[in-house]
């Protein structure tokens, strides 16, 4: 069988240990968890250093060889997935923790590394990584800066990109971008860092990240709240802001159709408060020292009590409590098994608009299709809704029509298209309800200044 | 008298409301703080509106003409200083505060609006905008995220561009990139945000941005310290973010040169201890809470105390004792007047690194000008040393070789040669201390997609 010029100069250079063939590729190493379309690559690279991508790329870029960079194969936008043309590329031999400086407070890994492991290795310094998402165990660090993941502290540490004080990563062309420094401050010339985080493999390869740890968070406040508005609901937020000395680390609302929904169908889950509220709260507050975070977080309760910001709440007592408050919100993991069928959405508002945004959402999808499922939770905190939408037998057409629905009513509030998940293949075509034209061009224009071949990810991010 | 071409399409097209020639401008509106080489420019614009700018610069693009953005023209690298070839724009009349979003804690304004301005508003609203900079009352909120200013808060807040949400930019072609949300996530292509933040106006103009607004700090503690080592001040340091609640949220550092003299030149200023120490540290932290805030603080100050982690220490019994301890570290205003032939330098390094890199610099310079004046201090939490340097008598060539001195040990330890301050004209040249070929090349780059016909403040920022 003869193999393409591309895959004998990757072999002749890099060998039989860095380069796959389509052949040999096991494990649907082609696709991430997003459903979009994916075929098995022309080869999978698996580069040991970043000088081995460097020479990697040099040659991709002679023979105009699209790549796609793979992580952990979490993403859900399709991101990371191959065509039948593509080379693919994965860094996961590149998994090093490669220091940890307590006195600066910073961590260096290779790109990777999986969350979990920076995590762990933060904390056997003392410090931690406070950046969390489900997949920790399978996403990597450089997988969560190219599609800037986000999770469940955003509203306390902020986004992964707001973790990074240096990186490397290389460029179409071959080129190694080394800004690994371990500055807070550091204003020399263009944030080419930002540029990097978020482009989704489409600018450059993420090889190594210096991240920015902090002292570990010993106390842990929780409660589930019930409230009756969306109004009660920014208030609540607004005074916990204002009287928790630490802030919120969590800031979780869910609408009734959710919470009824989990607790009638996903097994020992029920709601710790007796009744029915028009809203759910789950807030977490994290800080440094016992008794007195607890206390301080009691006495907010109290005095939201007292204002009527919320009807009822439920305290943890322990971190058994706080499990089970954090079971109900995270039996999102079961959606697939659930609702195989079902449409997700990952849309931004300003958080003042969020709650009529979301009421509009519901009320026009169940409309349109009366038999629908319709699930509304989010980080609210963020600014951060999570759409379910299920409608019983849709076939494409329907599918489109659900979507064409939420992201017209977005686009209606000057929302976002991708709060966290980031656009890939799947949401590229809605893109230009948040981007105007004139950002879209200025895009289009750095894309081509950085990788004038297109081979970096094409087609993926960018409209057509 | 004939006037140029491109003066005369910019009256006609905008009027002569708009456009001010050479010769009535007055006031030194070509130069900021920097005493970089500056001349009268061409025409001064002093646009209405985001679309008269946009107007402005397409007729610009046409003509091929050089301009330079200006704000409050306190920049300190020479960003904003004009050649007679160059048309100065000023956003002067763009200083309105659009709209403050208590529920959404956001507030929007035009971009020539000043910093204290912004303060204020938030203020009213009941919320804080706590970036903060010695120049607040004339400095612009566009100035302050072209340039990314840092200033007193960043160990807590971050530099400026951590306080954005969203942008209004003119491009060189007279595109407006308008995005102007209000969303905390929102990953939907690249951050051309954070690539205007820090050009320095050489990649857009910003016209308007929307900020994060944070709950008003209404307790404050600080303290004035002594320490024995470089090692206990880390220490300190780590300490402090581990007990105190809500962290510090300033950390600044002055080597006993700095005290020394400040305390023998500056009328009314001394030193709080009694005894001299080798470092002293000014310690704050704003939290939400009185008297707990306080309690916890001193709580900390005497475990600090009983570690050995500091020698002595004054805590701020009224606003009047923490007043005094900052007239000492902003003493640093009366520079101009006792040092005027001062050499200023804004550097970065990593917090390890900073205490053998500030004793490096100081032994070479005293022993290469033994005459010579070198008062260390920075914001030590941010890694952000300044160094002040004075040789008696020293012409051009000896302030080169100062600088190379110092830039050379910046570049051994892989530090930043601007901090803060940016790059502009003055730090042009060594640029690549900090930066690497490869990122370099990526700048100029974008440059070239961004600016084709290199109109916006041209020779400014990236070496020729």
């Amino acid at each position: 069988m003869a193999y393409p010029p591309i895959v004998i100069a990757l072999i002749e250079a890099l060998g039989a240990d860095v380069v796959s063939l389509r052949e040999t590729i096991a494990g649907r190493r082609w696709a991430d968890w997003s459903g979009e379309p994916a075929d098995i690559p022309l080869a999978l690279l698996r580069p040991r250093s970043t000088a081995q991508l460097s020479e990697a790329m040099s040659i991709c870029t002679l023979y105009c060889q699209p790549v796609v960079v793979q992580g952990g194969l979490t993403g859900l936008a399709g991101g990371a997935c191959t065509r039948a043309s593509d080379v693919a590329i994965s860094l996961e031999r590149m998994t090093r923790i490669c220091e940890v400086d307590p006195v600066s407070a910073t961590l260096t890994a290779e790109a990777g590394a999986t969350l979990e492991s920076v995590q762990n290795a933060a904390a056997e310094a003392g410090l931690t990584f406070p950046f969390d998402l489900g997949a920790r165990g399978s996403c990597t660090i450089g997988g969560n800066l190219a599609t800037n993941a986000g999770g469940n502290r955003v509203i306390k540490y902020g986004m992964a990109r707001d973790q990074v004080l240096g990186l490397e990563a290389v460029l179409a062309n071959g080129d190694v971008i080394d800004s690994t420094h371990k500055m807070v401050k550091n204003n020399t010339g263009y944030d080419l860092r930002n540029l990097m985080i978020g482009s989704e493999g489409t600018l450059g390869i993420i090889t190594r990240v210096v991240l920015r740890l902090r002292p570990p968070a010993s106390a842990v406040a929780t409660a589930w709240c019930g409230v009756g508005t969306y109004e009660s609901v920014t208030g609540l937020l607004s005074l916990a802001l204002r009287r928790l000395p630490t802030g919120v680390s969590a800031f979780e609302v869910m609408w009734p159709s959710f919470v009824d929904y989990m607790t009638t169908h996903v097994p020992d889950i029920r709601n710790p408060l007796d009744e029915r509220h028009n809203f759910h709260v789950l807030m977490e507050s994290v800080g440094t020292t016992e008794p007195e975070h607890q206390e301080v977080f009691q006495c907010f309760l109290e005095e939201a009590l007292e204002e009527g910001l919320i009807e009822n709440a439920a305290l943890a007592q322990s971190k058994g409590d706080a499990a089970e408050f954090w079971r109900i919100r995270d039996s999102t993991a079961e959606f697939p098994v659930l609702m195989p069928d079902l449409i997700a959405f990952d849309v931004s508002f300003s958080i003042a608009d969020i709650g009529r945004a979301a009421q509009e959402c519901d009320a026009a999808l169940r409309n349109t299709w009366p038999t629908s499922t319709v699930l509304t939770y989010g980080h609210l905190g963020d600014g951060n809704l999570h759409l379910i939408v299920q409608v019983p037998g849709a076939d494409a057409a329907t599918v489109d029509a659900v979507e064409n629905l939420v992201y017209g009513i977005v686009r209606d509030y000057r929302g976002s298209v991708s709060a966290e998940h980031g656009i890939g293949s799947k949401k590229r075509d809605v893109l230009g309800h948040t981007r105007s034209v004139a950002e879209l061009a200025a895009m289009r224009a750095i894309k081509a200044a950085l990788d004038p071949h297109n081979i970096l990810n094409p087609d993926k991010v960018l409209p057509a």
